[in-house]
């Protein structure tokens, strides 16, 4: 089933606790969860660069069975660029240089065959081009966004009006506290779900996820990662993988979300284990239903005697 | 299967970032870990009070089916205090104050009948008083220990004797990066498994817990608990449930370990809710199953279609 994803494109440099550093690389939110979806389905892309954009990247990204008719190079404008530095606990990041850039000015046009797009995500970007978006699907059976610290602070109103339009929305615990002001992680879901969501995926980094909704919850660990090279793109990977599964299986239902999450859950193990989309080029599908059956069997608790 | 305890026993004062405070409370990682364990099968206590060990307290533990044969009220010594608050996000403590008292004495004697415990659970207090206990029970089919970081600062050299000793090691995450250096949570499990114990459980709080052994891997969120009261005794009371479930089915196999894991995770939840043994006081067995099975569809993460 079709999905489609708006987001940011980003030149990033990374450098991590170990003295590594990836410097102008492939990034952004819209890249991490096309490359990711794209082993589930046939992803569609909305997005914008500048003309500095590296043909190279062009190259890169066409290991991933994505549709760029809706990316736009746009001349005389320069691409988002993030330059930021992991702590040791490689969960917390200082941002050393950001600029905006292209993702200050106005989405490109929507192509017309991406209008039956029926699976939307919206990926961390203005809150007001998130919305702009979402109404052109008029057949859209399922739409998810993420946001991020900065649209909590700066566009309150724009965000409490895009929750009430989607039926699920992805958001860190940090995010999740600072949307609510509850600090307990269950009590800021379920204020967040009180905003409209049908469901609130809040996403802990290394410590997992967890699932809320109407009728219940679900938890979820993250993989027991023992190499983890660069966080950058962990939270676009879950996403990725629980989106590309439920539109690959056309199916919204609660149970399929769980496993859903399971799938974000191992493409995010993946994508952290190099910089830029570098893990996800060299693997399969496959590699992905293999780990998951690895990752169900960390889950197992057994029936007891 | 017999299950006997040694830890410390204290008079707590706890205060909560709510404003909350319990004075001079029954607390300490033998009481938490006896009263959990009591649920699954009946609890042998070896651990030292002082003359001021308040007589309302004995009448309050009568609750849970442990034998108390191994308590002793020592004359002319103080009870182990501990006066703690805990920060906003629930997971880190100061210590406001300490006073060690009979902790930093002899262990009492174990009784006669003790003797021919399986199953040994040495909660947190020094290590050469964790050695000694353990020598003292030549049918002992499995030995777990948790420690602090206290222990691991100044008593490495016996904290490395113990591991060579024990079948299973528990502690929380800091603690297994101090022990081993290693930042990487699971990499520093596989250190401390390289120092003797067939299975090591790192506890992460609000982010439950991780198993390593040899062959493999389990990993376990918290129960999402949305109205956390007082997070004293979490550590134990999963201890608890894990030991307490491994005694009761008497199974020392890693599948048996992760179904413990989980019981441990179930008591912990209840633990949290009240202060003190407040909470664990009012339940019964049949809950802390219910909430088994509410905990393991939380986990569920379906079979696909």
């Amino acid at each position: 089933m079709s999905l489609i994803v708006t987001g940011s494109i980003g030149i990033d440099t990374v450098e991590t606790p170990d003295g590594q550093k990836a410097e102008s690389v492939l990034g952004g939110s819209s890249i991490y969860f096309a490359a990711g979806a794209s082993f589930f389905t046939s992803v569609r892309l909305v997005a914008a660069v500048g003309e500095d954009f590296p043909a190279h990247f062009h190259k890169q990204f066409q290991r991933f069975d994505v549709c760029t008719d809706g990316l736009e190079e746009r001349a005389g404008s320069k691409t988002f660029r993030w330059h930021g530095r992991y702590h040791a606990n490689m969960n917390d990041r200082d941002t050393l240089d950001v600029q905006v850039n292209v993702l200050g000015e106005a989405l490109p046009p929507v192509p017309d065959h991406y209008r039956d797009s029926k699976y939307i995500f919206l990926a961390n970007t203005h809150p007001a081009g998130q919305l702009e978006l979402l109404d052109q699907f008029p057949d859209r059976k399922l739409v998810v966004a993420d946001t991020m610290d900065l649209w909590i602070d700066t566009e309150p109103g724009l965000l409490k009006q895009l929750l009430g339009k989607v039926d699920g929305f992805v958001l860190n615990d940090s995010e999740a506290k600072q949307l609510t002001g509850e600090s307990n992680v269950i009590k800021a879901a379920d204020a967040v779900l009180a905003m409209g969501p049908r469901f609130v995926v809040v996403k802990k980094g290394e410590h997992g996820a967890i699932l809320r909704h109407q009728d219940g919850t679900g938890v979820l660990p993250a993989y027991p990662a023992d190499a983890v090279i660069d966080p950058t793109g962990a939270g676009d990977s879950f996403a990725s993988g629980m989106m590309g599964y439920l539109a690959s299986v056309d199916d919204v239902s609660i149970n399929a979300i769980r496993r859903a999450m399971a799938y974000g859950t191992v493409v995010a193990s993946y994508t952290i284990e190099k910089f830029s989309t570098d893990r996800l080029a060299e693997i399969e599908r496959s590699h992905i239903d293999q780990r998951l059956d690895e990752f169900a069997g960390h889950l197992d608790i057994g029936a007891g005697i």
